[in-house]
């Protein structure tokens, strides 16, 4: 079980690497249960709002590369949540650059199998401050 | 159940604004499961370094108060989440104001009933350039 949500959140952020929003229905909940908080960013709400976003961020990105730093993964059936920092490179009409963010992934087990649920990132931003040393 | 859930959320904003880590004892999960993000920053992972922060922040908080607008509570059995945005008033050793923050809380029923696992604060940045307009 632990290998499965392991896999649908690298399957989650494959999707975001190949740019690939058709990807993410077979990955979300689709429903209204389905939120998402991009960083900085405010509350999506219900897949319409979710999916809309990820349509405009993959349209605007023209490269994007995700190393998942898995920290925790809790299953506490039929839910599962990951705790990971993302360090993202990305490339697109807003600039490049490195990024580190603070992930929150709820899964949802059903008949479709495990389903995204809650995707929450966050900007690190303290603790580039405390102990970047470049 | 949702009423315990919105109660158990709410006695943790309650204890934040009284400055009460000691409450926090009996609201967290205070293993090794609890995490914690604080805006801006990184994971806290343990119950010892989640408290440790707490006790940090209440130290250098004259005041502060939350008005937090549950925006979804979802039951999984034996799990819940809480989707909130907290909008902060405080004043402290780094100056005062106002500051808006998305949340995802998880609870998980256990023998001591609800208690928090994951608390995932980030602040709202670009809701913030979008939407104001004083």
């Amino acid at each position: 079980m632990q290998q499965q949500v392991r896999e649908m959140n690298q399957r989650f952020y494959d999707a975001i690497e190949a740019l690939d929003v058709d990807a993410m229905d077979g990955i979300w909940d689709t429903g209204s249960g389905a939120s998402c908080v991009h960083p900085g960013g405010p509350w999506l709400r219900g897949w319409a709002e979710v999916r809309d976003a990820w349509e405009a961020i993959m349209a605007n990105t023209g490269y994007i590369e995700f190393d998942v730093e898995v920290i925790d993964v809790r299953i506490v059936d039929p839910v599962a949540w990951v705790v990971c920092v993302e360090r993202i490179r990305a490339s697109g009409q807003g600039g490049g650059g490195v990024a580190e963010a603070a992930a929150t992934n709820i899964f949802v087990l059903g008949n479709d199998g495990w389903r995204l649920s809650i995707h929450h990132a966050s900007p690190i931003v303290r603790h580039a401050l405390l102990e970047d040393d470049d």
